[in-house]
């Protein structure tokens, strides 16, 4: 059924991409190119023939496919299944939170489990496609600067694919991230700084040492991965979305991957024009989304001196910000700063009531909510899901008591 | 799809059990009553009504159930799906690892990977369905001795249903298992000894607590969710078994748990007589298995001083070692000690070909399938089948290079 490398479309042509075009000037580039940012250096996004894909990408064709996130393919950037380098990642279970959402008064809360991907966290998602692509695209070595899970999941694919991989992260990032890398053959450098400060040496070395940069948004297949939460999110509710989702948002790939999915599918004819209110959750010691949103920016400002024990979440400066900020507005959505206190007792929170070890990004979302629900922005009868981005495995250093 | 509560069986008594039965003096017990040992000190088995189970439960029907354990509800022990407690576990993904084979000289090798469960390793199958069935019997507190991964997936599954957990490990029981038992809320207790030890306070202390003991076969339902591992081989290879399986073997559940599945789906049809050939890995420092099958006992002989860091593997003596010792010899299989040193160099491999960071029981069978190509035990094009039984992030004191 679902033994990966038996492909169902294996040997068929699955690429409908027509173009990619830029998130911000529009410019138009080629497919089956490798491509970093636009030359105005704004974040390219992959465009598809979605009539063409209609005809073989319907709901009743997903029942005999297998409960990956290549589920999808025609919606996806790999022209040759054969290049899909896989390690069962995605259809992450959709799992309703009737205990929790109890104690927060809410009665129909969801959780979706991203830790349940390879590596442990959401990060598989926009890695699984971007090593693909790169595979396909005749790439050998790959760089990446990360805050932790991207460089795991980047790692763990690059190894599947026979890549050279070279990771850059913060010194302080968890020693979980660091020690998969290492037993998975990356060569990892620490860096005395933030991941910001991680990206200006791969952006440097990168020409001279002839590294692909898979940076968040600085490739276009990262945000293709991670849409899929969004189809995932309509196929497990019977294709309805929901009517309000939290996201904990670092470089924010995920929220504007959503987006996108939700955009696809109505092409499709799959959903209406509904849309959920998106909510980023972000960590007080760094929150530029939040700062920008509150303050009526279209752009964030780099946080300095930028602190938070959700790493993931310690993102001065995200280069799609200005889309995140677009979708929070134009969704009747919000961004809330939650402090590491809160974000931790979520993290109990979330364990004793349902049983999921929970991220502290995913734990971000519980004070997020309640602050939600004190401000009357949250009706207990909606359709509410919160994103659980990894496993709290990967934080120990996190959860000294 | 998949969101799980939404069952496919909603509603409907989906459950089959005749009658349990004795591994040993096959003594018959009621279903639907609260069992642990029969009174003969040995493991009780649930037998069904696989006619009456098999009108329902077809591979036809299996295409639209959802992808966790669950799938098989007629082969399973609960009676109302209500009382299914579920994080969405089970089939987990086979992956097919042509560069481990490669450079191991095997053309057909696979990988499950368990380590993509809820709590990261395999443990989730059989604590998904004890802690199932403990809530429909009426148990409002479990209690459980384990060297890490099982006391997690209790952990979990409690909360989730919201029962009270009483854990006693080894005080040097790897870090994260403690963490996330304590961040989910159950009472965690270190114990200066091994999982014996522990196991001798449960019994102890057990009466007068009021705790029902979830120990390895010290009830019997954990065994039933760990079979489905078998059934998901079978379903995964379109209705075919490996030709020889790679088991890492502790308390050795998954293995009982998978030759009862074979039996079951011969009687359903789905399968023929044929089985895998059965491989126990055992670590050098705690091999009762590996030592009795050499010596040609029929059960184990306690090991003294059992040292592994390879912590699911510390199980000095297993209550159903009779059974392990008779299922290997019947399969034509064995039973393999390796170093700690070796299995950490598995764990390398694995990670740096196939881009898993497996635990290190995962990695034992590396230097189990080089000793058996070795001693000319394995052709190169067989399909075999290893287990990875959990993530390598839960043994990071494992890895410290």
């Amino acid at each position: 059924m679902f033994l990966v490398r038996k492909h169902y479309l294996s040997g068929i042509s699955i690429m409908y991409v027509t173009h990619l075009y830029c998130s911000s000037c529009n410019s138009h580039y080629a497919p089956r190119r490798l491509h970093n940012l636009c030359n105005c250096g704004k974040p390219l996004l992959v465009a598809y023939d979605l009539d063409r894909a209609a005809t073989t990408l319907t709901q009743e064709a997903l029942r005999d496919r297998s409960p990956t996130l290549w589920r999808y393919a025609e919606v996806l950037p790999v022209n040759d299944p054969a290049h899909c380098v896989t390690l069962g990642e995605g259809m992450t279970p959709l799992l309703k939170a009737d205990r929790l959402g109890q104690s927060l008064g809410l009665q129909h809360l969801y959780i979706k489990d991203e830790a349940q991907n390879p590596t442990a966290s959401f990060k598989a998602r926009g890695m699984t496609v971007a090593v693909s692509m790169a595979k396909e695209l005749g790439v050998k070595t790959l760089a990446v600067p990360s805050a932790g899970n991207a460089a795991g999941a980047l790692t763990a694919y690059a190894a599947k694919a026979g890549l050279e991989v070279y990771i850059f992260m913060p010194q302080d990032t968890p020693k979980a991230n660091i020690i998969e890398c290492q037993q998975m053959g990356a060569h990892v450098t620490l860096v005395d700084g933030l991941i910001t400060d991680c990206g200006k040496i791969v952006a440097e070395r990168k020409a001279a040492e002839g590294w692909f940069d898979v940076s968040t948004l600085k490739e276009p297949y990262r945000v293709e991965g991670k849409k899929t939460m969004g189809y995932e999110l309509a196929e497990q509710l019977g294709w309805e979305l929901p009517d309000v989702i939290l996201y904990p948002t670092g470089g924010g790939t995920g929220l504007i991957g959503m987006w996108k999915a939700f955009d696809e599918m109505e092409r499709l004819g799959w959903i209406g024009s509904q849309r959920p209110r998106m909510i980023s959750v972000q960590a007080a010691g760094c929150a530029p989304i939040a700062q920008a949103f509150e303050s009526g920016l279209t752009t964030g400002v780099e946080i300095i001196n930028a602190r938070t024990i959700a790493s993931g979440l310690r993102v001065p400066k995200a280069i799609g910000d200005f889309m995140m900020l677009a979708i929070l507005r134009q969704s009747g959505g919000t961004a809330i700063a939650v402090t590491d206190e809160a974000l931790l007792a979520g993290v109990k929170l979330i364990g004793a009531t349902e049983g999921i070890f929970a991220a502290p990004e995913g734990g971000a979302c519980i004070p997020a909510i309640t602050h939600l629900i004190e401000q009357e922005k949250l009706d207990r009868d909606e359709r509410i899901v919160l994103f659980n981005t990894g496993s709290g495995l990967k934080y120990l250093e996190a959860f000294s008591d």
